[in-house]
């Protein structure tokens, strides 16, 4: 049996606000580092897979029905073995 | 001006129960999604740095100060141009 993992990474779109990244920049620059511009936060989810067939489009399906809301987020997904 | 970034990676430490990822988990398998064995959830940050002096070590600072908890988290930098 094949041992793969995937990691999705969600990231809010273009143009859409993130009230988190904005709050970490200011207490960034409150705290006197002001060489960070600015700050965009996101998740991540590591995904064990158990090998089967179809697995990157069953991964790709996972993403879109749960784990980004693709109104607001995008979402990238990384495949290692 | 250098233009460099920095991506932030946060993840609980091996052995910290991991609920979300629990939970999300459990709605894979209820979706029947069968190959996913475990899923693990972390988070990201984006900082766009403007340069300047030892940018490495401040935003492993940064890290250390503000963006994990070092007691239940581990973090990771991954540094681009």
């Amino acid at each position: 049996m094949s041992k793969n993992k995937a990691t999705v990474f969600v990231r809010l779109k273009d143009g859409v606000l993130d009230p988190q990244g904005l709050t970490i920049e200011k207490a960034i620059k409150n705290m006197g580092y002001d060489m960070v511009n600015s700050v965009r936060s996101g998740r991540f989810f590591e995904l064990e897979l158990g090998g089967g067939e179809n697995s990157k489009e069953k991964v790709t399906e996972i993403c879109r029905k749960l784990l980004a809301n693709p109104v607001i987020e995008k979402f990238e997904v990384d495949f290692d073995k």
